[in-house]
């Protein structure tokens, strides 16, 4: 499919703070100095990701995105709050990056592939987003219920929506939509989230840029010859 | 690829003692009654799926196999030592079951279609599995090692082996082995590993037996038509 002509020169991670929306903290709103939040966030991210809710600590946070404590608490009043932040934070830019609402009029093939290329980009962008939420899957913890309601349900079903309009539209076969879409999301995800063991496995580290790049091609290139219908070549 | 005719009717779990090799504990190498000890085996696997290794007890253990606690702590010296057990027993019989040495002579499409459905119908098996697995990954702890050296690695390198035969017999297309083999493995694993949330995503059980039944269906199609050469095709 879309080949990697498209990938993008490396940017620095964005932190979108417009696309979050009626949960924002109050005193993040009016924040005047949203670098400090940003590396807050940032650093609570990793912190999150490489020892879960349990482990991480306020005093660490604070140190590590070198913020006094007295200002990181005047922005998240406790550590759960900070950590569903965290979580916020990465699902919105998830949700806004994958579906780029300027691609509407493109052919289905099109817009799948680039779902495609745009998770990978979001997952160059935010390294820790896969341990993250695999925590929380883990955990069955009480954000697990607004995570899929709010982000992994509808955006499951616009996926399976946009397989099935490629099947009406003759550019697929004609597949179990649902399926379908639980293997594009799971060779992506499964990648990452389990790119420590992998490391192991492979003798290499999986999340280097050419290695990271082999994946999507092979995750493509799979599709275009599973999922399209002859004839319906990518452009 | 090779369809549901080869589904077995269901069979209860076999607990294939003559598979463990040296790790059996002695204790247990001579006792005389297997089926208290696959019952240990069983509860233990439950216990320590649900709760993890730091969350299960060796009293609840015992009380749910109904065997009194002495005799657990004869077979096995300590919770670590019967959660070991446990992995091993799961992933010596996972083994096995997955590379049928009587397939040897098969193509390399038939014996590709038996690993799928020969997964699938270990996880049936043993549905604890998964997140068995999932959660020792996560935890990075020290069975990680010996998982991958003494299983991942050689059933990987196997299943790469495997492809590129495949490719070779131009039976296949010529596709990134390495990435198609892990292509393979993460649309099963996932799906099992993910299954509580799924089930929410989806607003049904993705365990009910049909459902199942489907995914294999739809990960077998996918490879047939995006893995086999045309003229290929499954007898």
């Amino acid at each position: 499919m879309r080949a990697l002509a498209n990938s993008r020169a490396a940017s620095p991670p964005e932190w979108e703070l417009e696309s979050l929306g009626r949960r924002l903290p109050r005193s993040l709103r009016h924040a005047r100095d949203f670098t400090t939040a940003q590396r807050i966030v940032a650093t609570a991210a990793s912190m999150f990701a490489e020892k879960g809710l349990a482990g991480a600590r306020m005093d660490e946070i604070a140190r590590v995105a070198k913020v006094n404590k007295a200002l990181l608490y005047y922005y998240f009043r406790s550590k759960e709050e900070l950590h569903r932040f965290v979580l916020e934070t990465l699902l919105s830019q998830l949700r806004a990056r994958v579906w780029d609402e300027s691609n509407a009029s493109l052919p289905a093939r099109e817009r799948l592939a680039a779902v495609i290329d745009n998770f990978f980009e979001f997952i160059r962008q935010h390294p820790n987003y896969p341990r993250l939420i695999q925590r929380e899957m883990m955990s069955n913890g009480p954000n697990v219920e607004w995570i899929v309601s709010e982000y992994y349900k509808p955006l499951h079903a616009r996926l399976v929506g946009l397989i099935e309009e490629g099947i009406s539209s003759r550019e697929f076969r004609r597949v179990d939509a649902r399926n379908t879409a639980l293997t594009v999301v799971s060779s992506m995800v499964f990648y990452f989230a389990a790119a420590p063991v992998l490391k192991r496995i492979l003798g290499h580290d999986p999340l280097r840029p050419q290695e990271v790049a082999r994946r999507r091609r092979a995750i493509q290139d799979l599709l275009e010859h599973g999922l399209l219908l002859p004839g319906a070549g990518m452009p």
